[in-house]
């Protein structure tokens, strides 16, 4: 079982507390908040990229293939009645690295979208999803200790 | 259309910026993180706790019902098998004040639930979903600026 909380902290904004981390989530001036922290719907999206994410670098460990980075985009179209959910999603991996498996790397997003992901499963039923795979070669100086 | 980016910072943690709000997730020891931030399934829970939280103040804000304070506790029950997502979802809230309009409240939860949050209604696809409302007349002094 998993299990958060949530305090009120006036107007619109809310504490959580997810299993020691805290999250400030409000609104925007239009609706009443000050904008301290993300607002509650892109938490999904964000949700989704974590999720997508941990299940590629960990699977293209378990496959010995080596990226020098992994960047994820998420775009979420709203729908326009109320409830409002995301009816689209678009996820974006852009890899980098030198020499990049291509094929190990597209089995393992394929893996995650289809088979592990329970956010993915979880937004699929009612978004229409898709992604995409940018390969980049670029240099990440900075990030080498990946 | 909302958008997130959440970039890889090594082992199995990622940065999320969402609307220029940074987030860590990360994973447990068990499974190479380094319980850095939270992980991204939970992030689901404090989405549902957040969306349904400034619906329920907000609706009371309008039908001028005064509460000193709400705390709203989320529990998912995962799955057992691949994808994991959350079958069950137990929320609930906690409501402070004296002299409660319970009706009004009652009211403000039902429309949250089952009109307003699209995080529940995408929730609900995949997860069995009860509420209940917990009332307290305890006395709230430090939270007094609700």
């Amino acid at each position: 079982m998993n299990e958060i909380k949530a305090n009120w902290k006036g107007n619109m904004s809310f504490e959580a507390n997810v299993d020691g981390h805290k999250i400030i989530l409000d609104a925007d001036a239009e609706v009443g908040g000050q904008n301290q922290g993300p607002k509650p719907k892109p938490l999904l999206l964000v949700a989704l990229a974590g999720c997508t994410g941990m299940d590629v670098v960990s699977l293209l460990k378990k496959m010995r293939v080596k990226i020098d980075d992994l960047q994820i985009s998420v775009a979420g179209e709203p729908s326009e009645e109320h409830p409002i959910y995301y009816k689209k999603v678009k996820l974006t991996y852009l890899v980098k690295g030198q020499d990049l498996d291509k094929e190990k790397i597209e089995k393992a997003v394929r893996l995650s979208q289809e088979r592990y992901c329970g956010v993915s499963y979880t937004l699929q039923q009612v978004a229409e999803m898709d992604y995409e795979i940018i390969y980049s070669n670029e240099e990440v100086p900075t990030q080498a200790t990946h």
